[in-house]
């Protein structure tokens, strides 16, 4: 196991319907030296790339973003999450449908801070549907910009989020990958690292796949 | 002038309302060297305070206050803003109005995360009214807990909050206090150091005048 493996097993908590609760030290309080951690870890699985921004979305990814944004010493710029949009300047949104709460979500990030030029690393907490990753995803090809790779904290593997991201072709690096969860043992089963490996290593790029999925 | 108000100077864009856009540095497109000497300056100025963790709510604080931890080395907890509650487990919650929106909004803490023991450095980007702000105040004190101190980033100082929190002997430090702002021009007029420096003096605790404000 890794350093946020171990961590899930030691403070995160199981609940029914496949809930992982990791409020104590990801997403609600920050242990903000386990994020500089991933921070390391996501400089390394990404170090050819030529990474200069990094794009998060409200709220829980803004801190791991801003922490590994120090290792890779790019700014970082959030996407607001919003059902309405208030069309302040020239944006660039994206509308997602939620698989968890049936809704329809705006994700917004000003033209000003997307150009053709930027070559970015998107960065989010979980992943499981992959619809706001999706959006995010939406708004830097919008832009023109490149998407040099996506790296997430924490996976549902038996969710199709993953799937769909690395089938697109995309680098996607999640540091844990949860196949799977037993509420009344309270126990997490982890996907190995070498088939984590196998699984991280991009599918051919398929166009009309992807503009199928995404546009 | 200090880094924060030269850049202000530099990148921040007024507008006509008493609007001051940082957005390309601060809360939508983030500078991360500016939050690391942010983090630097704040923990200058409560050197001396027993501080073992940072509160702030989403989702500008978020960036600032994971940055600014790790001048402090402890974990940093964020509040949720939501218009209703969903109660999932005990939650501190502070019902505040909002001046500028004209709306009532929950601050909302996980009971989990602030005990008596918590020293906390309540951190956020910007302070005009000081709504959110006294409802973290609040939720710090339903707690049992101690608020060490506030640092903000950027305080409109024609507005009340700042004068409020002071009245109340909190130490208030904010990096920037914007005195006045003319669009026509686009220039900005900040409180000189000297003056923020007897602001910032906190007045005698008025035990009274401090239930009356905040409960």
């Amino acid at each position: 196991m890794n350093f946020l493996e171990e961590r899930i097993v030691k403070d995160g908590v199981v609940k029914e319907g496949n809930v992982l609760k990791v409020d104590s030290f990801l997403n609600h309080q920050m242990d903000i030296k386990l994020l500089d951690q991933m921070g390391a870890e996501f400089k390394r699985r990404f170090a050819k790339k030529p990474i200069n921004k990094i794009l998060t979305i409200e709220a829980s990814g803004i801190g791991i973003a801003c922490v590994a944004a120090q290792h890779f010493d790019v700014p970082v710029v959030f996407a607001k999450k919003s059902q309405s949009i208030n069309l302040d300047g020239e944006m660039y949104v994206a509308e997602v449908e939620s698989f968890t709460h049936k809704c329809r979500n705006h994700v917004i990030v000003s033209q000003k801070f997307l150009t053709p030029e930027d070559h970015v690393l998107i960065i989010d907490d979980f992943l499981a549907n992959g619809c706001a990753l999706q959006g995010l995803i939406q708004i830097v090809q919008s832009a023109g910009a490149t998407v040099e790779g996506i790296g997430i904290a924490i996976e549902k593997g038996f969710q199709s989020g993953g799937r769909i991201i690395r089938n697109l072709g995309f680098q996607l690096e999640s540091l844990a990958i949860v196949d799977g969860m037993d509420a009344a043992a309270g126990t997490v089963t982890f996907r190995s690292q070498e088939e984590q490996k196998e699984a991280e290593q991009p599918a051919e790029k398929c166009e009309q796949c992807r503009s199928a999925t995404l546009d």
